[in-house]
């Protein structure tokens, strides 16, 4: 006989193909789910089920939504002629917590990476390039890594020759750093982009 | 508008309840439950409402089971004579994995707890005791810790008098530990535990 029986070794099977969750911890989550109430679990699979069924991409900025678009892109209050590029709907939330950018944004679902094949034409450069008419401002703000940055200057070749202001967001040291323990890359970056006081 | 859109804070909500599963790490599960394919999911609710649903417990031991009887009591070859006592289905499966035990089980769902309001009768030492008849050597392996031990020593002088062996599993420094960094109490049931060689 195998340790596990078999609804138990399928459900660790299928927890365990989650991200950060182990072995270990599959067994320990299967365990709870066992011990659980059957409303619970209902409810657990349900949530789940709908957030899967239920949340689709935004057809103008590519964000997560509900309906056709996305909460940012019909809001009337949004200024339009900003739009922030990122390249995750995840991203879309961490800027949103901010509270206090007006624009809109365009989720690029990915970065160019020649390494792993992906080129300006497998992300959602086209459409941006197509929702550029009346925009003033594009705000850069892929992840400061290789494929990150020469994103950046991709899209900023194309889209600096329509005559729209082009930026990419600050690094330097984060809020509450401490300068002895940040790495030279930051460092150098946060001494390039040093302003007048 | 909130940041989250409704299905994902609601998936966010159901996964957190989870053990070990915070905040962070719900929003990035539920991401990733996003991104995976619908039959995944599926895949993923089915064997989760399939372990609560499909696993009982044991009539016999109150081990996890599918049918009536657990993998273990109803395998002839498993000796009657010796039952192991556990607390948890957990470690019967903790058990199973070392391999070379060939008695039975008994699960007793918790152990005598004072200060949480658990006695004898609330956890299966009836049970247990109805299972006595040909038995030889019943082996007490709950935690070794306040609740545990107590539980041990009362299951001892109930069924010592029956003239039943009863004993209890080893504590001491476990292999592969370090004696420098081996607590106090280890090493004193350790050394109270010697054997000659």
């Amino acid at each position: 006989m195998s340790v596990y029986i078999e609804p138990l070794a399928r459900a660790v099977n299928a927890l365990s193909k989650l991200p950060g969750v182990g072995g270990k911890s599959a067994l320990r989550l299967a365990y709870h789910i066992i011990d659980m109430e059957d409303s619970q679990v209902r409810e657990l699979c349900d949530a789940l089920l709908a957030a899967k069924e239920e949340i689709h991409y935004c057809s103008v900025c590519g964000n997560f939504c509900q309906g056709e678009k996305c909460g940012v892109c019909s809001d009337p209050q949004r200024d339009k002629g900003v739009i922030c590029v990122v390249k995750d709907p995840r991203d879309v939330m961490s800027m949103e917590r901010m509270r206090d950018y007006e624009g809109t944004y365009h989720v690029l679902h990915g970065t160019i990476s020649p390494m792993n094949g992906v080129g300006p034409d497998d992300i959602r450069i086209k459409e941006l390039l197509a929702r550029l008419d009346g925009v003033r401002e594009v705000i850069i703000a892929t992840n400061p890594d290789v494929e990150g940055d020469a994103t950046a200057m991709y899209l900023s070749r194309l889209i600096k020759p329509l005559g729209i202001k082009v930026t990419r967001i600050a690094h330097g040291i984060p809020i509450g750093g401490d300068l002895e323990y940040i790495d030279e890359v930051t460092l150098s970056r946060a001494m390039a982009g040093r302003r007048e006081m």
